[in-house]
């Protein structure tokens, strides 16, 4: 094959693998759920002067915000604990769904292992809405440029990097398992990030501790950016959290600041990719979470941390629930869970 | 019973309302599909330097905008066309799932009425993003307050009136079908919207053309808002749309200035709730809907426009996918479509 036909070639490859339903692998047997919906939790009423500068709009009113919208689905015979999947920073829920390359995501592919499955957008991200009356105040000159909200996007070319497709945009780790010839869809599922205008913790925190009393018994499975959440859920109050997945933090609790004691007993499994001792932003996270791990233990933890090649996964990027052997991590997962949280009798 | 003993059993009857979980209808029987999944369509790549305003993120980089995120479940034996569910103002795709009372939204009850159902995000809303570059370039100085998108929220008191749930805010149509004892559940459903921002025609319309050609025989079911998108989506492009319908659309074409050639031969409805003469905002809508379809037919069009109450459906508000007797619209509406839209051979 000459250069020119295999450029052709690689063209048509890449096209037919944005387009999911063209995937190749046979297609799964039929799913049976007992029930599936959305709803929200957490929020609160905000009454402004700034919802519009639209005449056909009025600028006064109340709205809800800081909600999270929930969407799950229930197997027929769940045999296993309900997990929250709880997407990091830029992206939605869409994290956890249908990969770029068009297989199947955790989100189904873990209904089928028996666990109850519950997606969140966090607040002000996705269909969690925001407010724009900070934008519509400055709009109208009732205020200053510089208290516009800190809302920001990642550009392909930096997040190439923070999610360690290769040392820098465009180059690739040897042996990489994320599926860069479906990378157009994947850039189509990051959105602007309000989180930084936001208190700490996050609204997201309050809405998850609601999210967890209400199913009583939940896997808080974090990632990226959400990866304090569910430890400053369980620090707000443990109830109804059984267990915390945080998958490739960008923090976890200071054991130098933060009370250990809301991890007294609780399963923690705090899990990273591969490539992170190249990631000047990864490694010294990886290293605080370790710090973290232990002293949780010595104060009576049951916390873990893996390095999937330690445990014979090799080439993972951050984005590992979308890496071309997701499902295998996903197994590997829902074996933890059985041994480390089963479903409490 | 007291005033003061019915006073707390309402807010009590209101409170386990507001938990979707707690409904009392006895739970539908496990649904089957063949598959489900999530995948974008649309979209073009854009090069900012206004990206961020925070040291953690680079403000220079390239970002998707303008795609549409579609979510969509097939049923194991699909007996009908495909529906895609385009949610109106303010809203999110949310608008079709389970209702702020906690019943079975539209989404759900097509598929298991045979439909193969796609759930749509408007671009720059909810999972579909938008820049927030023009944000970023007021915030630092490079651009004046006035160059600033128009994102607008719409309070619940202006809303109460838009949908219809009332005259005017707080108070409520004789017979009204929203489950207003639900309504915190339904405010938390709204988020900002950045449309009148956005080109005309929105980017969700040529996004729509590419998802009809893909499904090659789709029926574009609007609300409101996007009542215009599958009109301008049909006069750009035939293809694969096999009908319309307009929940009550904000706009239908103009006959006096939009040509009616798209429209020969479309199976069209437009479908109205109730008290429409009662409302200065929907009942010229209405008026020119009525003409629209009267030029239309003339032009050899198949288009039809149907007041709920006219076929003895009573008390619908604007959000008739979410009153009480909302699955009885979708049967009205699935008898419609096997009769003027039935599946081609």
């Amino acid at each position: 094959m000459t250069l020119m036909l295999r450029a052709l070639f690689g063209l048509a490859a890449l096209a037919a693998a944005s387009v999911p339903a063209t995937a190749a692998e046979a297609p799964p047997p039929p799913l049976t759920i007992s029930a599936q919906g959305s709803f929200f939790v957490g929020g609160r009423d905000v009454a402004s002067e700034s919802l519009s500068t639209l005449p056909a709009y009025a600028a006064a009113g109340t709205i809800t915000v800081d909600q999270v919208y929930v969407r799950y689905q229930i197997p027929v015979s769940p045999t296993r604990t309900p997990l929250v999947l709880i997407h990091g920073c830029c992206l939605t829920g869409k994290t956890w769904e249908t990969t770029p390359d068009g297989r199947m995501g955790w989100d189904e592919y873990f209904v089928r292992q028996g666990f109850p499955t519950y997606v969140i957008d966090q607040s002000w991200r996705g269909r969690s809405a925001g407010s724009p009356a900070a934008i519509n105040a400055v709009k109208s000159g009732k205020a200053n440029p510089d208290t516009l909200p800190a809302v920001f996007s990642a550009g392909r070319e930096p997040a190439w990097t923070i999610f360690r497709f290769g040392p820098e945009f465009p180059k690739v780790f040897a042996g990489m398992q994320f599926p860069l010839e479906a990378q157009a869809e994947f850039w189509k599922q990051m959105v602007p990030d309000w989180s930084a205008s936001l208190p700490v913790p996050n609204p997201t925190v309050p809405a998850l501790s609601e999210l967890a009393k209400r199913l009583k018994s939940a896997v808080l499975v974090s990632h990226s950016q959400s990866g304090i959440y569910p430890f400053q859920t369980a620090a707000l109050d443990r109830s109804g959290i059984r267990a915390i997945v945080a998958i490739e933090p960008a923090a976890c609790p200071d054991p130098a600041k933060d009370d250990l004691a809301p991890y007294k007993d609780l399963p923690i499994l705090v899990l990273f990719g591969d490539y992170v001792d190249q990631s000047s932003r990864w490694a010294p996270r990886l290293k605080l979470c370790r710090a973290f791990v232990a002293a949780a233990n010595a104060a009576g933890g049951r916390a873990e941390l893996i390095l999937l090649p330690e445990i014979g996964i090799h080439g993972n990027s951050h984005m590992l629930m979308q890496d071309k052997n997701s499902l295998e991590i996903a197994d590997w997962l829902s074996g933890w869970l059985d041994k480390r949280a089963p479903v409490k009798g």
